[in-house]
């Protein structure tokens, strides 16, 4: 391969990957056949390993470099709703046959804009090519004080429910990139694909709601299916409303011209925000979350017991079971 | 998905994976966004990840569970040769769109006899579908007392060279089961076959060789190849004796048929045998250590100052060097 003038496994990944490994003691240059991760002593680490392939996660059309801080994002977003913080991550890269080397580096750049942003740091992995999609995976590291992971499980009767941020966005701008809807304001219509194509994980609120949320996870799916997995995971039915539910201002307005469209703020995916329970005294302490961080946090309702099961208050005052609707992987 | 009859994702990871982790406490039953990974005080992480691809690195019609075994054989061997106890493992799949069930189940027993074997636990990973090729990822984390993580880099001038096992039984099986070369024995072939379809990690032997080894890694580009990689990480020249390489009683006998076959052993890949360095002194200990391994420990060259290079003295007591040949990924 290097003989035809095209760079080969090793030199891609001297040339590419090997800087984003460099401040890493552990990782060695990315030369070595392993990396060693030194763990904090009196911390856990939390571990999660996402993966997307080209034409089913992404568009093949994509620009690799938010394709890498999207890969980077799902993941980061696990740790935050886990309650930890982002430390380290390891790649497994498939590229197709064709893939030109300027992909390669726009890929490693967004890496690299990610690993300042979360303070992650390239411990290894693999790149191998593929006569299939561009297919990524990366896992993850991330650690908590003993015992402070913050699971699905654990919320209480009577918790409230709160989520982080807005719902929906990521999906209405998911429909206004495929041109499905339309939205007069550019920049609002910029800022809602945005939010669909650039999680913002909540890793400072996260690595906040430790001791203060019961039980917690990101809305990767959409929040009907993933409230149901806190529900199914803590065996309690939660009861929400959907005139609490936050909106972003483009938005309500979206809501305005098409009510339909709060489909995609009930179970549309991709908002990768943290919906978490925790009990009724850490209101206050979560007001002053919401404001250190500057993200807004907002209660939707609240848990019960009863078979596990998401109840939606809807705008005209009737209440039923939320249909799951998730987004559907498989 | 469902409503066709068809498992999905939930579901294929409720049936097939999540008896996989089962005995994992952080694992949650795979029902959590990530999983919790307690290190043990005193210990480091060794974390390894590799990707596999229908095509590329297996065949379309390997059977499934052998290709799991291989997935997790490659990566618990780079565990082995940094001298790291394997611990745990995460997964990402990328199961093609035709993907029958008995596959997936045959995949998911392949991993639960590894378990077993290697002593590792699942703790988490993503099941996704690719309209490409099956294309599998693992992660391995691995652990060693402080600082005992044994490296590519650490050799000393004067190091004696050392490989477990045997060398070029894996290119030899590969050649084999290709039709390319004969054997008469089909015990023998079959033994071939098998070494380059499941690698057997020397992690017994990898373990022990904590604070003897000064540097080490698995062959699994070629001898010339790692061997060369030590030799550029540490710095130093390797000199060794064709004559000295152990061999097995199957490739003897096609070396004597064909003496062009020794490429296969020079520079074939897939042997997953541990080369390291390790001081004069050592000798007695590794003798000890081959003993209660039961794998042979051959000395077959050693370290000088020099260029980074691998000089081979073959059968005829000429020396040059060794040319690199291994396999290239890329």
């Amino acid at each position: 391969m290097a003989g035809q003038g095209k760079p080969g496994e090793f030199e891609i990944i001297e040339r590419y990957f090997a800087p984003l490994a460099k401040r890493t003691e552990g990782a060695f240059g990315l030369q070595d056949d392993a990396a060693l991760f030194q763990p904090k002593p009196g911390y856990d680490l939390v571990l999660t390993k996402d993966a997307i392939v080209a034409g089913v996660h992404f568009l093949p059309t994509d620009p690799y470099d938010l394709v890498a801080q999207k890969l980077m994002r799902v993941n980061v977003s696990d740790l935050a709703a886990k309650g930890a913080e982002p430390r380290a991550y390891l790649l497994a890269l498939a590229w197709p046959d064709g893939i030109g080397e300027k992909d390669i580096a726009l890929f490693a750049a967004g890496l690299q804009k990610d690993q300042d942003i979360y303070g992650l740091e390239l411990l290894g992995g693999d790149t191998v090519k593929t006569p299939g999609p561009a297919t990524f995976s990366l896992t993850a590291i991330g650690d908590v004080p003993q015992g402070r992971m913050i699971r699905r499980a654990g919320a209480k009767p009577g918790d409230a429910v709160y989520v982080t941020g807005t719902l929906g966005d990521a999906a209405l701008g998911l429909k206004l990139a495929r041109g499905e809807i339309e939205l007069s304001s550019i920049a609002e219509r910029r800022g809602l694909i945005q939010r669909y194509r650039l999680p913002q994980p909540r890793v400072s609120v996260g690595t906040g709601l430790r001791g203060i949320a019961s039980a917690a996870l990101d809305v990767s799916d959409g929040l009907g299916a993933d409230l149901l997995h806190l529900c199914t995971a803590s065996g309690l039915r939660a009861r929400i409303s959907q005139s609490a539910l936050p909106l972003s201002a483009a938005a309500r307005k979206l809501l305005k011209q098409d009510e339909t469209l709060w489909s995609a703020v009930l179970s549309g995916g991709d908002d990768y925000e943290i919906v978490f329970a925790a009990p009724g005294e850490a209101g206050v302490k979560l007001e002053l979350l919401g404001g250190t961080t500057g993200v807004p946090i907002t209660r939707i309702g609240y848990m019960e017991e009863g078979e596990p099961a998401v109840l939606l208050e809807d705008l005209s005052g009737k209440t039923a079971p939320l249909a799951e609707g998730g987004y559907r992987h498989f």
